[in-house]
């Protein structure tokens, strides 16, 4: 028979689309799958606006236990109804992937999502990054948190970021709290311009762009937040920001989002043309003994090093590092005090 | 009064959700914008589905003449349904601005939209980069959506390719002659993995994914259309590719998506640790005269108006350059041969 994901969409049943509805009626058992987003709503509602039962379906039979739904929906056509829209979730994505393998016939109903409904911040769809989910403090350290920021903002790309929960237990990672976890690494700056957004899509929705010190002790009441990371930013969505999110002018004025690798490239240039400048070639011929050329390719060796332990963390430095090495290796050859092919 | 964009979501009047259906029923005037996306639907069986008279609104309307309907929303609350998720557009965006400085209330009703629905390939919606359109011969060259396309695959990214439209002209670009843009552009491998959707979300939906010269010659049937060019890949959205859009497992193995940056760090290193191990020292003490250095320089300089000219084309390689030639400056000064201060 079939297994069909219904998109809830962004809050409660009321979001449900009439193919949703359509879809989930027809279905032989309809099930409510609410662990992997906080909505406001239950299986009883849900059940009511549909016109059908409709049966809570825990975290284990999702997961461990997928085999005996999937055994359910070989016999009839079952209809799971979730959060946001549906395969957002990779674990949604695991369960439609299983049911393929199983020759089940599969189908979608898609909803409406915090990932394009974060566009009333103002800033573009079109320009967001990787997206995170901030851990909560028991799930693991911040740092692919941080990674993403890094290489967003080096692409001048906006974060959605997104916080955990832990449904069976109703805790809901804050605006504050996901904030705080940033704020414990050491590299993060609480002079971030930082887009919090609460219950996106309900009728409380609350959307405020500030600094991440200021956001900190701001109450965005109930779950669930997200925070948006702005990138660099176009005059229109500048001018956004100010209208939608109630963003402050002035954390937009001389707001420079500089990639690494440009800040990189503008602090070598600058070096090496003043040195070339200021330079004066020493009295020649200038004799050159051998622990010379050994001090230097001992100092080449180190760079190589370098590169080779920033390569997973920091590779512009690391392409820095053994380019600069090159150099040293060139200009010993062109010098003729040392013999190699490249 | 207010303004409330009405989200319909990916396909037709079905994809309304109950929350979409409720507040354009109590709107004093319903407009449907139909031409930012072809829609399977119209202003009369939205108007239908709705319970309410539904008019179209023209794109001169919503542009241009944005003032006009904007004066309508000072009066009464005027509703304007809107495909996919209503701010994945600019225009709604400055819309919604333009209404916000007039203080006129925003509402925005959410939808199901392809930058999500899109998850239905079995690729990750955490790892997808900036999202670009290919346009329409006439509407200019493909060059950005090439610096995406090479910006995301450098971060292992995922990259959505929208594809353009002129409602007015029933004119739809089809994966097939979006495959066809890139192709005339040289830097595009027609052997690039690709997964073109058709009509997503809709019951007549196509997801296959294969290489750009196989899905260019696919009759993909009515738009829209979109392709996405998958980045690094997890082995469950391997996985997923395979079951859910039909990739063939040859394309997927040797898979090796490496940035620019890793190729440079890779090429480099492997090169100066070779040199390193055949290096020879040449007899010393060497005599090096004013020639030798004097040369040296000015290949320096080379390298350094090099790294200014690839800055905005090629970060990497600016990089690259502009470190070789502060590698050959500190050895220059380190041999001794020439004073300055770095």
């Amino acid at each position: 028979m079939t297994l069909t994901l219904v998109s809830i969409g962004l809050s409660s049943h009321r979001d449900l689309s009439l193919r949703a509805v359509e879809a989930a009626r027809h279905a032989d058992a309809v099930y409510a799958e609410t662990y992997t987003m906080k909505l406001d709503t239950d299986p009883q509602r849900l059940g009511e606006a549909i016109g059908r039962t409709v049966q809570p379906l825990t975290r284990g039979r999702l997961e461990e236990d997928a085999g005996s739904l999937l055994d359910e929906a070989e016999k009839m056509d079952v209809a799971v109804l979730v959060g946001g829209d549906a395969l957002t979730a990779t674990t949604h994505i695991s369960l439609v992937v299983d049911a393929a393998k199983r020759g089940i016939p599969v189908k979608i109903i898609h909803g409406a999502s915090v990932f394009t409904a974060v566009a009333e911040t103002g800033l573009s769809l079109y320009k967001f990054g990787r997206t995170v989910t901030i851990p909560l403090p028991e799930k693991g350290p911040v740092d692919s948190v941080l990674r993403a920021l890094h290489e967003n903002r080096e692409n001048g790309l906006h974060t959605l970021m997104l916080l955990d929960l832990d449904e069976p237990n109703k805790r809901y990672l804050t605006i504050g709290q996901a904030i705080t976890r940033l704020e414990e690494a050491a590299e993060f700056s609480m002079d971030t311009l930082l887009v919090g957004v609460a219950r996106l899509g309900s009728d409380s929705q609350i959307i405020k762009a500030d600094t991440a010190v200021n956001l900190k002790t701001l109450d965005f009441g109930d779950p669930p937040h997200a925070i948006v990371a702005p990138g660099r930013l176009h005059f229109m969505e500048e001018e956004a920001l100010k209208m939608l999110a109630g963003c402050p002018p002035e954390l937009l004025a001389d707001r420079k989002i500089q990639g690494s690798i440009d800040a990189l490239i503008e602090k070598y240039t600058v070096g090496c043309r003043r040195a070339l400048d200021e330079l004066k070639t020493s009295p020649t011929p200038k004799s050159i003994d051998e622990a010379a050329v050994a001090e230097l390719l001992d100092h080449t060796k180190r760079y190589l090093n370098d590169a080779e332990y920033y390569r997973r963390e920091d590779k512009p430095v690391a392409l820095t590092s053994v380019a600069y090495a090159e150099g040293i290796l060139d200009a010993l050859k062109l010098l003729g005090l040392a013999e190699f092919e490249w």
